[in-house]
């Protein structure tokens, strides 16, 4: 098995991808938001560059039926029903909903995964679930969303400990990309533990705008046991 | 102190250099190179992007006194005096010799740096004599040079050993980005012995071509205490 992270966007060859699965994770916030989503009930997520697609496309969907999420800069989109802390997305709020998302770093990470036959999406919430839907895949390719154009080391560590996951519980060989192994490694020494989350960049910008309470689900390990997989630009829960 | 690594030059902020020291890794092989040549009486080594602008600076510096060197795709260019081997570059070679060179990363991420009041040469060679000279800096950026545009883990794997030393002997309270924060914990769980660089993306590149003994070399640790400086584009001995 070919394991490939890439720590920025900008270091994947889209054009590349036609054969692999791509993981796309982005723990503060997208991802981890759009496990907590589906976990509780939302129909299926629909990611959005721009908060001008978000309201259009929230329209074609049905807007009895849409929720407009997503934020700027990590503040709500002025107009949005929710922004993007995963505890905003319970399932009194999301069920049976159809959620149009921007985010700033994790919607664009999808976009750059488009060329991919098989996109699932992954946060610390659901590692285990992700480790065992890849582990007979031939080609796998961890895109961290970052931060704008650079390093995020809370996606680098949760990438970590999803190769940690797929190269400790399976029989194959293993072929890992230089950033793969610094993930791995980077996996050995540290956790997603409060006191990293809000020491680190994204997580001292979260605590700066009163956010910080969202590092309790961001950091739960295997809090949920799906999958969601995205196809024609939704995200639903595979299988589903 | 601020302790910025950035894992590639796309993730540098090239104008907002201007009051930082500036840190280039480039282990495998262009900074190790460097330090070689300097420790072993070069008295310049002027990096260049292209072979023909290399060419061209040697026949003005006087080419009784230049050396070419450089290498594509890990190869020495035709037509020039050196490849980009360390153990090439020895006394008996390099002593009173300008070297104008012209590597693939490496001096790409030197052209990234043009913009910093002081641009110092790292490789684990004179990890040390970096550690000590960058110890009394208020910021300190650390520019990897990577593969191509991508991550390179000895690069990083250096940077991580450096901020290390600079935070371990240091006594100022230190801030590190998310990839400094990365870097140093890669070196708590990893150290350059042949087995890491022989099975890394860019030590497999060079055991291909029948280039396995630079590994000697590129991983000794405090091999010389010495600090290449650049400035207007030549670099040489720091103090010299």
């Amino acid at each position: 098995m070919k394991v490939d992270v890439h720590f920025t966007r900008a270091e994947v060859d889209a054009a590349a991808l036609g054969e692999s699965t791509v993981v796309v994770i982005d723990v503060l916030r997208a991802t981890t938001t759009i496990v907590e989503a589906l976990a509780n009930g939302a129909v299926g997520v629909y990611p959005t560059s721009s908060a001008a697609d978000a309201a259009q496309l929230a329209a074609s969907l049905g807007r009895e039926d849409a929720l407009l999420c997503g934020e700027r800069k990590g503040v709500k989109v002025d107009g949005f029903d929710l922004g993007n802390s995963p505890a905003e997305f319970t399932a009194e709020v999301v069920d049976g909903k159809k959620l149009v998302m921007s985010t700033t770093n994790g919607t664009r990470a999808f976009s750059a995964a488009l060329e991919a036959c098989r996109v699932l999406v992954c946060a610390f919430t659901n590692l285990g679930a992700v480790a065992a839907a890849v582990s007979a895949d031939e080609t796998l390719v961890v895109l961290c969303a970052g931060q704008g154009d650079r390093f995020s080391i809370d996606d680098a560590l949760c990438a970590g400990h999803l190769v940690r996951r797929v190269v400790e519980t399976g029989t194959n060989t293993f072929e890992l990309n230089d950033a793969a192994r610094a993930a791995r490694a980077l996996a050995e020494e540290l956790n997603p533990d409060r006191a990293f989350l809000e020491d680190i960049s994204a997580g001292r910008a979260l605590a700066e705008i009163g956010l910080a309470g969202d590092f309790e689900i961001c950091g739960e390990v295997d809090r949920h046991d799906i999958v969601p997989m995205m196809h024609n630009q939704a995200i639903t829960l595979a299988g589903a």
